[in-house]
């Protein structure tokens, strides 16, 4: 099966490219590519149109952890249809290797690995276990870009030739 | 002297495999190898027997800095330990490359870089100047993994051959 | 035009090897250079001498979102100063790859991504678009050395042969 067949088995779909608010100008790439590195920037959670999706805020006074998990989960599409846009198949993906997360958190707040877990989760069942094992970090932040919950950055590996 | 002669002699005591919580699911690998790259996800302190170590807290209320320091070495151990279950042998290693702290800290906290030398300390004494030379970053956090005072992500590399 | 040449056109000036005050100890490298990559440390704005520049503090409301976007701009040149005096010449650099940008930010605070562009413009200014892209990540945190408003770390690429 392919990636693409399992995210459809699992009824998760892709986002369309990103559309920010007029007022945030981005002046970085969403992926920059070097040789079979895939290097992506910080992702939220997109709408299937590609605004960006609520809720918006801290977790957990004003998200709470299964929306924080929601929006990882989110996330995790937006990162995974962004590297199909710069890699052109996500079959060629060989690896995955690092995912960072920040979740907007209150003080104290210690369930960031919970959160994280969901954006964990889509990776490993749509990419299985072989290429979808990561090394992770997720830490709780004050502030994160449209006061999103959860942003998250990643590396992967494409496979050569 | 291997790099485990250095530790011994530093009275450096490396955990075992980290014992988390029952309620704490983890679903990442402690480290990613790929190829010559030695990807670490964040550590924090843990007791001999793989539990997590306290103090738990944020500095300089809960945490003192001193103590904040022992946390960050205990979290280098940690790190060791699992590089070494993942490559084997720690003096396959030929490089530290990065180290990315976080510090649960309170707002305006300003000694993030000393708590993290106690890390680099670790890294610099068990490996050597030439080996153990990273670049680093030292922040503060308002949440962290089990409310742990420091977590610790790096990269290192492997010698090839 | 070279990259120095075109900072000099933009009134660029880049500092001085940086100057920590006397309580600050420093166990890291800036930059850690590993075959063709140059993994960079956290770097803050700094004077023309060296010595950490202000304002100091937290965004907004310690420091503007105008002061913090210099800050970044001056950071940027901490970086670019110290990849310097790591590769010998700035044109050697083949590639940007990913910046890493905290803003010590209010709970809430919406504009981190504002606060990064002013870095990743003297990037695209001074190295052009094709070297200068980078995939990028702005967070907002609580506490940074020195009670900086922006710190950032990078890895770059450096051209073989």
């Amino acid at each position: 099966m392919t990636v693409a067949e399992r995210l459809h088995d699992l009824g998760l779909i892709l986002p369309q490219q990103s559309r920010m608010p007029p007022t945030v100008v981005t002046t970085f790439r969403w992926v920059r590519l070097a040789g079979s590195r895939v290097l992506v920037s910080g992702h939220g959670a997109l709408q299937p149109d590609g605004r960006p999706a609520g809720p918006f805020g801290q977790v957990p006074g004003e998200v709470s952890l299964e929306q924080a998990q929601q929006s990882a989960q989110l996330a995790a599409l937006s990162v995974i249809a962004s590297v199909q846009r710069a890699v052109g198949d996500l079959d060629r993906i060989s690896a995955w290797l690092t995912v960072s997360g920040f979740v907007n958190a209150a003080p104290g707040y210690p369930h960031t690995t919970a959160v994280l877990n969901a954006f964990s989760e889509v990776v490993l069942d749509a990419f299985g276990p072989v290429v979808g094992e990561h090394a992770r970090t997720a830490i709780g932040v004050p502030a994160l870009p449209l006061n999103l919950p959860v942003i998250v950055a990643a590396e992967l590996e494409l496979a050569s030739g």
